[in-house]
């Protein structure tokens, strides 16, 4: 499974989060076409993306659907939960901890991080404002395997040194700080942006 | 340009923040491996990618890092600002209407609607909270181009007919409803949990 390419690990929770939507509607068994479609993508890409988990499919026939979601789950490391933190208590920390896609899929909220006194002792959500000069403890105590990065960026490469030096080795960056982090603390930057932009190409070639 | 694979549409927004970085620490050139090593894919797809714009590097020297982002601005129609409402004004719309990384990028958030009576009339920001009883006439008015959907489950699939029947094109869906849509009118799904995901994989496997 170690070499699995990144391209295909990124499109695993695309093929999840479809396979999911087929289940919903009673659909028990799609071949790679249906998937590709859902998914965006080509038939030949998925059964590529597949093989790399093992022999999956049935030929001329397609994937069962309940077995494929328990594989790639299971792949995905998502049959046990997640324990996340958010660190930066903004409006977007704020949105995410509500998300409620997040605690559907396994990922449990169990800090979230702020160094405005303001915020920090407030209730948030069944939790409390955490302030950041606990962050290296709590990340610690809470068995944290995950942070999101959402703070300022002026305090983002500092504070991801702390989060990664605390033991957390995946970090989702909402920040558009580029960061610097010791090997092996693997690092996710989203960029909420990129997908208007993609929506202005379309925009740009109809007009 | 019509030609223009998805795939690459799709990364020609992440080369673009690459090639920001890279202006920004002060880099005029970059070769095909340095572009591919900031965004995370590899040299011959970034040769590829680019070659659907036109002849654009230099052989054995690389890309003029001014030119190329003026280039695939252009491409990505970011030349000229495009005008954005947010339908659903709940933590997440209002987390994205405060997210820099949007208006830094030319989108210009022109409206945003709830149909929470409580909210609707209040400043958001420098403009006022719409009810979504208004969404057609504004949408026109406004000239919005691009609607960012943040509405509930249950609201998701009647609201983003409307937003398609006022003539918007474009829907940057945040709900996890899969929406079914005239043709012509394009949507970008977006997950947040994917990433979280991404990197749940990682940690399966180093664990």
């Amino acid at each position: 499974m170690d070499h699995v390419p990144d391209q295909t690990i990124n499109r695993l929770p695309i093929y999840l989060r479809c396979l999911s939507q087929a289940r919903a509607v009673g659909i028990a068994v799609v071949n790679s076409l249906q998937l590709a479609q859902m998914a965006g993508t080509n038939a030949a890409q998925v059964r590529k993306d597949l093989s790399y988990l093992g022999e999956l499919g049935t030929r001329g026939v397609g994937y069962d659907v309940e077995g494929l979601i328990a594989h790639v789950s299971d792949v995905l490391g998502l049959t046990e939960k997640r324990r996340v933190a958010i660190v930066g208590y903004g409006r977007l920390g704020g949105a995410l901890h509500g998300y409620r896609g997040l605690a559907d899929r396994g990922f449990d909220i169990v800090a979230v991080f702020d160094d405005d006194p303001e915020k920090v002792g407030r209730p948030a959500g069944g939790l409390t404002v955490a302030p950041v000069s606990a962050l290296e403890r709590d990340l610690r105590d809470l068995d944290v395997e995950i942070a999101i990065l959402t703070t300022p960026t002026s305090a983002a490469q500092e504070v991801a040194e702390r989060i990664a030096a605390a033991g957390v080795h995946a970090i989702m960056n909402f920040t558009n700080v580029r960061l610097e982090l010791p090997e092996g603390v693997k690092v996710r930057p989203v960029d909420l942006s990129v997908e208007l932009q993609v929506l202005s190409f379309y925009l740009a070639r109809s007009s």
